[in-house]
């Protein structure tokens, strides 16, 4: 048996996530159908990040083991060919038997992409959160910064979710303006639930003025989900990149 | 009765173009019965561009006669409320009652989208042509500033288009790559059918390699559909906006 890792790319409004489903309609459960009827034998893939409905990705990561003795790289090329087109697999590479995406140290990067203008635009209504208040970015930017480095984020962490620690490393949150499109980058070594897009919505409402950038830290020192902003809603959310030190080679994705 | 001007953005893919269809799927079978609900008087639009089944837009235009009095501003207001969320109205104001969008001089903006990587982008899918070639901007900017100026675009119009004269004048056509991602601008007084997706397809073969830049002048010269490139797929093309510079202010959109 061979354990081959697959770097997915998704649009994610028309499934119900990525974890498999009663009703099938999943990015796993594609997965799954997809590979079962390719190799002719029964699989089921592990993921790396079980993004919920809407959240869309470019680079998450998901594995699986086979006897076939199709060359890593030609999975991609294979697949393609018959994933529905709101699922590409960007690459395929052998990795050793006994890695597993999510028991495996690794770099996650997540974007949340905002519209900040009058009207929203029919033809990014699925890709971007629309805000029709203005943002200030340089709030939010300030705002921001504050979240770099290893902290509590029980704050930032949905209620009912359970965990061992809510403790997190952030090595990058930053926020770019392009116009009237916004991007809250956020690079960290993990994600407690809805992390990102309760950042997300906190720093908007810092943008529009209704925090000061500072109450930043007084929602992490709180460890209270009530004090941080609203969730974003997913739409707005894409996985960018894993990348896992341990493998050889570089990031997964852009 | 008042002339109401309206600004139409949306996204094409769930259309079957502009132009009203027996089974009422188009942009303008939308607006009407939307119009007609909410001014409770039958309305038929008149729009400027008859864009194809799955071309996006963002300024449109379209115009409507009425006898309700609510304010020209607040018509996109009241649209928005009701319309589906692939169609947006972004700007509302009232012309003279002789206006018609078609009969009036205007300058068009539209913009050819393409990403240009090894895979394609699930979430980009629907409003870029994916091309996994390498395209040379260079080459194609070469060859999109040999077309700006008045010509006959005989060669750049879809064989079976009735017109009376086939020469317009380009006032911009240029190439611009942002990391993969290339756009192609082209604004004139008037476009015949198809004449965009063919300029794009033209310059996309200039790009790949397969003519010289310089091609561009024979093709022109040659007055014959066949001597240009394909005519690119209709998902990679917005109408940007529409000037009409009789009317007081400025352009419709970005």
């Amino acid at each position: 048996m061979r354990r081959i890792m697959l770097t997915v790319a998704y649009d994610g409004t028309g499934y119900h996530g990525w974890q498999r489903q009663p009703d099938k309609n999943s990015i796993e459960d594609v997965l799954d159908e997809c590979l079962t009827k390719l190799l002719k034998e029964p699989v089921r893939v592990i993921g790396a990040s079980r993004t919920d409905a809407g959240v869309h990705a470019l680079g998450n990561v998901a594995v699986f083991d086979t006897q076939a003795r199709m060359e890593a790289e030609k999975f991609s090329y294979a697949l393609n060919q018959r994933l529905p087109e709101d699922i590409r697999i960007r690459a395929s590479r052998e990795v050793p038997a006994d890695f597993h995406p999510r028991k495996t140290d690794s770099v996650k990067t997540y974007e949340y992409h905002i519209l900040n203008e009058a009207f929203p635009n029919p033809v990014e209504r699925l890709y971007r959160y629309f805000c029709y208040v203005p943002l200030d970015e340089r709030l939010m930017q300030h705002a921001a910064a504050l979240l770099e480095g290893e902290h509590d984020f029980q704050s930032f962490c949905s209620a009912g979710a359970q965990v061992e620690s809510t403790v997190r490393t952030i090595y990058e949150c930053s926020v770019r303006r392009d116009g009237t499109r916004l991007s809250i980058r956020v690079r960290g070594n993990g994600f407690l639930y809805n992390m990102v897009r309760i950042i997300a919505g906190t720093l908007m409402e810092v943008g529009r003025g209704k925090y000061p950038p500072d109450r930043v830290r007084e929602i992490l020192a709180a460890k209270d989900r009530r004090m941080a902003g609203p969730t974003a809603p997913a739409k707005g959310l894409i996985l960018v990149s894993y990348a896992f030190p341990a493998l050889a080679e570089p990031e997964t994705s852009g």
